[in-house]
């Protein structure tokens, strides 16, 4: 009997409905290794981190995130870059459920991808969700890095990611990623 | 004739009504050298980034934020440290002072400093802020760098920061900054 | 019968003979948990890197150090922060221990921790230091983050590190590097 | 009668004799506008930096650097990324520029570029140089920011910069530099 599938959850770090990073996440539930599935999260509802807020109670949108993301095997992030850093909403997502108690990253195998108009493909963004969430205690997959460059010629207008030297990267980055994951798992306490 | 008065707009990193930064930053305008006036801005009211809210309208409030920063001669930011790193409203607030037409920071002398309950006092934020910032082509003031360790023992049931050392450190700070705002003026093309 | 001891090499980022990281980690030496031996490498002789160097012929104290490296079950590193980064010292045997062949970082499991006078402690020096090691495949102990701020006065005059809350810091940090250590190893392919 | 021309001083971050980045630093002397210098720095000579050593006695390199960039209008550096970071001989050159007394790089002028093989240019480097830099209160030209990707290709067998798009790129450069040198002068106190 085969063991049960690793299950991933997808973060985008951009609401913009036609997204090329969301675009970019779609793509990958077509690339998926066997014995992987991806389910991709909503952050589109959650409000901004504020203290006060949480302590009135837990806002239902970010309980729901937190509880995905414990429940995940390993998050797989797609992001665009927002100045040189990490977009808001993908922080706020962050920021959410890094909250005690149950800090949801703790020990949670991360994968990261970026997309960009530009040559870069947002490298830097990349850097600065490592730094951040590898003192979570999040595992960051560290390699193969992938940036995806001048994205909005390698999305069709279905909003579909048709570059096939792109897809090639992100089969390999989820490949990558599952053997990731298990290491992670057998190393566990 | 005296010249008329550089107008500060402070910005706090935190939106918890009881928030260290925001005390700290209602003291700087009892500290603050003649000819210098500081208003603080609001930044609770954004919507969160997201480029087809945008592309809808620009939101009032986020008209107003970039009116605010723009007629300023210079912004004071008041951050604490979220994850390692700049906190989400604050990232959304310069997120959307960026977009075009007008970045609003462009040529903007900026001062830093953060508070925090940790012996760092929120160091890490500013390195990210800074860097974030001087790519959007603003003026950072190098130093004196001011990190409030501890901060919950400095600021009293009032909300008032009490400590003595503290506010010679952001005495010093906004006298430092009163010199290099002059300083990019006349440095103007 | 027991385990091998795990051995860990120690290096230090700065070459000065008093250096206050230096006798931070000679103190590592009595601070060890069971089954774990501590031996400190030596920077101070590796040339400058250059690539015309090593193309004629890899420098005997660079084999010597990237074979230590190779050979340890982890790597622990005790450093000051030059200019808010990496001491040249430091950065000089990270370059030359990660040229191929066999980049000796990969796969390793490190841990950090800084000296300085100031009242950070260095912490600027650690989160590049993750940022660069974690990217040649270096597992990282996330935490605790160890910080020995105003350190002169915690190193007597013999050079012996007497704090005895900057030795309990150390003594945890060792622990928990051990479980880190066995932990890695149990993950690997 | 015209001003003085402004003198630049460059400094390569790789110590290799057919440097990338000392090809294209080269090329510049070829592309400065009017009214610029640019003469090249070696740092190859520097010893390892030790406050032992400068305790004994400051190297006559170490002094010639340090004279070097205090009489200069501003500092131009080409650096090659190494391990996502500054190379250790240039990371080396600015320990020492920033040693009391006289910390060299205080309200000087400096413009970054990089070269690299990879699709990046170098990227990293330069943002870890602006944070180091922007620190030691040099003036940073934020932009253009020019990385040049694939260098191999852009250089001929003489080492020569040889590509049309990157010569242009690198004349924005220089153009820009230098009216942020004559702002800065503008600004002084």
């Amino acid at each position: 009997m085969p063991d049960k599938a690793l299950e991933v959850l997808g973060i985008c770090g951009s609401l913009r409905k036609a997204s090329y990073n969301m675009a970019a996440l779609r793509a990958c539930t077509e690339l998926l290794p066997p014995g992987m599935s991806l389910r991709i999260a909503s952050i589109a509802d959650l409000p901004m981190i504020n203290q006060d807020v949480l302590d009135a109670g837990m806002p239902a949108p970010v309980k729901r995130l937190r509880d995905e993301i414990a429940a995940a095997d390993g998050v797989l992030i797609a992001s665009p870059e927002y100045n040189f850093s990490v977009p808001a909403p993908l922080k706020n997502a962050i920021d959410w459920a890094s909250r005690p108690p149950n800090q949801a990253f703790q020990d949670k195998p991360v994968a990261i991808f970026s997309a960009a108009n530009g040559p870069l493909g947002g490298a830097r963004v990349q850097y600065d969700l490592r730094k951040i969430l590898v003192q979570l205690w999040a595992h960051l997959l560290p390699r193969p890095e992938v940036f995806i460059g001048m994205v909005s010629t390698k999305i069709d207008t279905q909003g579909r990611l048709t570059d096939e030297t792109t897809r090639k990267f992100l089969t390999d980055l989820l490949a990558g990623f599952k053997d990731w994951i298990l290491r992670v798992q057998r190393g566990k306490p």
